[in-house]
């Protein structure tokens, strides 16, 4: 069910609250952006994650502000979002994208121990599945140094637009280009280190 | 200068405070992530947006509750991301990724009249250079209907990580691959709607 706040209230049809959609869109993204509000106002930074079963699971330096404020209990909001293409219309005025997103409100716990331990492998799988087996494992400090953070899944929803253009009736017959191009984020040619 | 907010801690020297690189950050980017609290907490959503001049302009509609708490002069964090790499050490601790971000602070303000067509215009072109040109110009109540809003660039920095893997010394030696697979948004094949 979804909460007041993960309710999709503008173009509400596109709101998507079964798990299995929230989960695709965050085992799909690299890059989430994490909003943390002080007395001055929200702030919204990018980092990577990993969706660690039914919670993401964030990381930085201990002395990361934004994370920090996180640690300390204030609310998060949490934002991924996947750019799958332009749509364009006959009409300027309904030009629109296509993407799936997810937002997820909560407060964080700081993960420690083992489950730590895990969860720093299961950023490195993230980004590059097997590669925290190649690797050289973290060591003691290395493992004892980031803020890892978890932030729960139970208040988020996905918002999902797909599909082709949608024009006014009267508009259908104009001689403009209508249509979708398509985006996708693209792995170009590994440059090796030397 | 950059305000005490904007200055960059975190990894300092990818800190960047000139305007060519925030508006070059927000002239590639499609989508921004903008953040507005409330007395529960930040709420954060991607949005479509365009840079003209020295600030950035965002719309959407005018029911939309993110838009309204920024007109109502809420401050407004505003941030846009573009994801170049990702950077494999050979060290899980090390992983990282490339990337060029900006981060902006500020209060919005209306657009409205002749400049809100222009915004409205700018936007289509941002998507799509040539294509407000082309496309059905908006009638009077599609000029009206949408909320727009501006939000000042003066309090905006960017954040850049370029280049190679940067293992510890130690490291250098082992044998495990290290190197940087490059990450693009690329266009597809447009799919005309019919």
């Amino acid at each position: 069910m979804p909460s007041e706040r993960t309710t999709v209230r503008r173009r509400a049809a596109r709101g998507r609250y079964d798990v299995e959609t929230v989960h695709a869109v965050l085992d799909e993204g690299i890059v989430c952006h994490v909003a943390v509000a002080d007395d001055e106002g929200p702030v919204v930074l990018p980092t990577g994650y990993v969706r660690v079963g039914d919670e993401v699971v964030l990381h930085g330096s201990a002395a990361n502000r934004l994370l920090r404020l996180a640690a300390d209990g204030r609310p998060v909001c949490l934002t991924v979002t996947l750019l799958d293409g332009l749509v364009l219309t006959r009409s300027a005025f309904h030009h629109s994208m296509n993407y799936r997103s997810v937002v997820a409100f909560g407060r964080a716990r700081v993960v420690e121990g083992e489950e730590k331990e895990r969860a720093l492998a299961a950023f490195v799988e993230h980004m590059v599945p097997g590669r925290s087996a190649v690797a050289r494992p973290p060591s003691p400090s290395e493992l004892a140094a980031p803020l890892v953070l978890a932030v729960p899944l139970h208040e988020a929803s996905a918002k999902v637009r797909t599909g082709p253009p949608i024009d006014d009736e009267a508009d259908a017959a104009l001689d403009v280009w209508a249509g979708v191009v398509p985006l996708a984020v693209v792995a170009g040619e590994p440059v090796p280190d030397h």
